[in-house]
């Protein structure tokens, strides 16, 4: 797979607004984008640190994954997303590897990259996603 | 704060050797490093991409931080941690700003980094290590 870098760390937040102020006010970064993804029914806010994008993940329905992990798990971190060249042949090569996928195929996530998931139950219990920017 | 890059994402695994060959195998990472890391009760594995490490830690006790962790919410991302200048004068600042802090002062981490961790009650839920590189 060859993963160039950490292209996002994606954290699940109870209230988007108060982590947004956390982030800004301690952590002294900045939020450049805040992004609705509907079929994921999260609303995402975006900071960046270095290479690595921080990602905000807020439910906006109770059927989101964002809301049951938080009523499992509490808040915190939720998938850890590398960059990836090639995501349709890595996702081949993952597979043949015995990792489960949840997308079969790539599919457009947050800023319009490329995406796809891999199953924690195969990854370590890490929620694993891929990303390809295509321009 | 300003954080200059995610210097390190904390991955609890009940069993190294079989996370070491995941992360070579599938992710096609490189393990440069098998360090213990006494005070913490942990064993830990180190492997780079771009600037950010990925460091597995196996608890070498039942009383490590790692094995409680594990035992409460399974395997998977355990800490986040941002590489910053001026560790000392960055703690003040955050408890100034209302972060709880679990070490008041830096100490030695793993790789001879100074470092502090911040609670997670105060930051959204994400066990939150700061870092810096004192050479």
């Amino acid at each position: 797979m060859n993963p160039t870098h950490i292209e996002h760390i994606g954290i699940a937040v109870k209230n988007l607004a108060e982590a947004i102020k956390y982030y800004e006010e301690v952590l002294g970064l900045k939020c450049y984008a805040i992004e609705e993804v509907a079929d994921q029914k999260v609303k995402t806010a975006f900071f960046k640190v270095g290479q690595t994008k921080i990602e905000l993940l807020e439910a906006t329905s109770e059927e989101s994954t964002i809301a049951k992990f938080i009523e499992k798990k509490g808040e915190g971190i939720h998938h850890m997303a590398f960059a990836v060249n090639g995501l349709e042949g890595v996702l081949e090569e993952v597979e043949s590897k015995g990792v489960r996928l949840i997308d079969k195929a790539p599919r457009k996530g947050a800023e319009g990259l490329d995406i796809a998931f891999l199953h924690p139950k195969s990854t370590g219990g890490v929620l694993t996603e891929l990303c390809e920017h295509k321009d």
